[in-house]
């Protein structure tokens, strides 16, 4: 059986536990290969603390089995570079899937990768996919034919079991979580806007609005470039 | 305020998510410095494809306020690191909480400093911790005064959000569950060897047995070596 390809986008400001949790998850399939890529090969920096060392460039990387897109503030300017957005279109053509996590479902919507697919993403994101024509949905991880889509940051430990059960099998997956120790016990139920307590909802949305103005400005912005592309196209 | 001093432990073969789940929720504790710290300064290989960037050398790195040690099969050697041990021993003279993630309980009790502690580790090697003089405790996050060790891997983010509420306040907790969207969804209930199916954990058992075997000796290895120390010291 040939090398399964797996490849997970590196880009600055990502969220770094949206690529980490997944690259722990889908690393541990027996005969994958797992790419982390860039534009250059010089170390990319995450939002918290890590530099980031890519494995493989654009130009050097092999056609993906797997495509996957981690999220974060740098999103805001990924959904406007052409590079990247060629890059996923290309890899898409022929990947068996084409993934996000978090913010990342925005940048495939920006490359016109999510029209007409239902999605989701970071719960103060999800508003912001219909722009590329995605459906939004607020499923923790969403299959919609080979688009899969994971939630907010920690929900790509989620996506990526999910994931290998389709790229491998349900013991296989099994196995991992419980390498992983992945019974998880949340010290409180805070984790979605429905369960946590009203005020850290309010101070958490007070504090993320100059974010979310910028995420909308840039997804709006990239929303029509891709209509204007698209009318030229046709 | 100073500055919060929190300082994660990096070294070769470590499971990059035990490092990297932590990393994520502390580095978003407002005025908290995180630190990651390494002999050198070269980049260290992980279990899982990235490479690490330390930030600081033990010989630089200021008194923490907090020390966490991730886990991993690169514990097997670092049980018997005199480098290592005497920076976790010199950091925790002065520290306000020594803690661990997964297998890094057993890098701590080798340094001596989980003798009549309650502390938790990976499920496959809790019985490994009472060589120590650790008393072994199967909890996810398991609090002896100052001392809070993880269970393994994913157990590294609730161990983290339950840290914050220590080091911050449960605000600031929640805030960081709800930002990380940390409202998990296991596809399977297979993340404890008591809800895994049967043959998953009959499978990981039989794979993990060299590994097991391994650790045990050199767990061995470095307690008789701490036992030999603490006598001639008396």
């Amino acid at each position: 059986m040939a090398q399964l390809q797996i490849g997970l986008l590196l880009f600055p400001n990502l969220t770094q536990l949206d690529l980490t949790g997944p690259l722990q998850v889908l690393s541990r399939i027996p005969g994958a290969t797992v790419h982390l890529i860039s534009k250059t090969m010089a170390p990319v920096p995450s939002d918290a603390v890590l530099l980031l060392p890519p494995t493989i460039t654009f130009a050097d990387c092999p056609q993906l089995d797997v495509i996957c897109v981690p999220g974060g503030y740098g999103t805001d300017d990924l959904v406007g570079d052409d590079d990247t957005l060629d890059f996923l279109r290309r890899q898409a053509e022929g990947a068996r899937y084409v993934t996000s996590v978090c913010t990342g479902s925005l940048v495939l919507g920006a490359a016109g990768l999510l029209r007409g697919y239902r999605a989701t993403t970071h719960w103060s994101a999800i508003d912001d996919l219909a722009a590329f024509g995605a459906i939004p949905d607020r499923s923790r991880v969403c299959i919609d034919r080979n688009r899969i889509t994971g939630g907010g940051v920690t929900a790509g430990i989620d996506f990526a079991l999910t994931l290998v059960e389709l790229l491998a099998d349900r013991t296989t997956a099994q196995a991992i979580q419980l390498t992983l120790e992945y019974n998880p016990a949340p010290p409180f139920n805070a984790g979605s806007p429905e369960t946590a307590p009203e005020p850290v909802v309010a101070m958490l949305k007070e504090r993320l609005q100059g974010a979310r103005q910028r995420r909308s400005e840039s997804v709006a912005r990239a929303a029509a470039r891709l209509q204007a592309e698209t009318e030229t196209a046709a």
